[in-house]
């Protein structure tokens, strides 16, 4: 059995998912749940909020790899700083405990759970609902987001079938073609 | 006594600047150091490194302040992402222990140690070696510029002279020029 993290970075809003995945693609959730503060408070006062929380998950879940959302500079340059302060906690926080990070980009998660790279919110959360066996899609969406994010961790170390490529099912399709863009240079590595 | 910690994030090259404040605007050196990490490396190493780094100086300094430069996401998007990684680790790490944060623009510090909200590198360097009364310039200029702002956040402290500032000297105008800009709206609080 292999626990994995998966983190949606944010300052307002900061998913973290927690999954188990047993042999193969079987995978089941153990923890969801979204940590906020409040753009009232100072910046050091909410990244420190934010480390406490995820030091505590580590604490709490000891996971064996832990996912996180890839930043990009040419994101929402309103929101882009407070995430990358946020993935620069989780990274430290995980390299700390010798917890070996993944990075992952967000049309390579759609891709992963919806077959699609360029899925929309409610697509995501539709499939993480399925994939999981849950009542309802978790909620807020950073909450789905983070869970797809550890999804995508988990199914990434299958691999995908070799050779007969004109097989693929569109989500193998749409998987391949995310993999790809995501070997391609780009601005952090 | 205060003794205040500046610090100038980067991934490739962080810089600490500590000062000690005695009476007035009487400051003095009391150590400046650049922390390095390679490209290579992946980005939870670097962020982990950077942040034994920082724990390292806190725990040897116990500073009473901590300064650090803001960071915007117009800059240099090449490298701003790191930046802001690197600034929430310093953020996070001095919020635990109960120590101040404050943030600083490049044109706050600029105006504070030059007189001139536009100054180069090296007039900045130039300022920081007289001010301090050092034999060289310190390098490179990370060292300096982590310097700078630990010596805009003593001063700012004295605050400025009220009342009549058509006797404003040229530095005194730059620096109110550079506090009014600072309390424009901004993407970060």
């Amino acid at each position: 059995m292999t626990t994995i993290l998966g983190i949606d970075p944010g300052l307002t809003r900061l998913g973290v998912g927690v999954i188990k995945q047993g042999a193969g693609r079987t995978i089941s959730l153990v923890h969801v749940e979204v940590f906020t503060t409040s753009p009232d408070s100072d910046i050091s006062e909410r990244l420190g909020s934010h480390s406490r929380s995820i030091e505590g998950i580590l604490e709490r879940f000891s996971p064996d790899v832990v996912a996180l959302e890839r930043v990009f500079a040419q994101h929402n340059l309103r929101t882009v700083m407070g995430t990358a302060q946020v993935s620069g906690v989780a990274l430290a926080l995980a390299h700390a405990r010798g917890i070996p990070v993944s990075l992952r980009t967000p049309s390579e998660v759609k891709a992963a759970v919806t077959g699609y790279g360029r899925a929309g919110k409610n697509q995501v959360g539709s499939m993480v609902q399925a994939i999981l066996g849950l009542d309802s899609i978790p909620q807020p969406a950073d909450a789905a987001d983070a869970l797809a994010i550890a999804i995508t961790e988990a199914w990434r170390g299958v691999g995908l079938p070799k050779g007969n490529s004109s097989a693929d099912t569109p989500a193998l399709k749409a998987w391949r073609e995310a993999e790809a863009a995501a070997k391609r240079p780009r601005l952090q590595k």
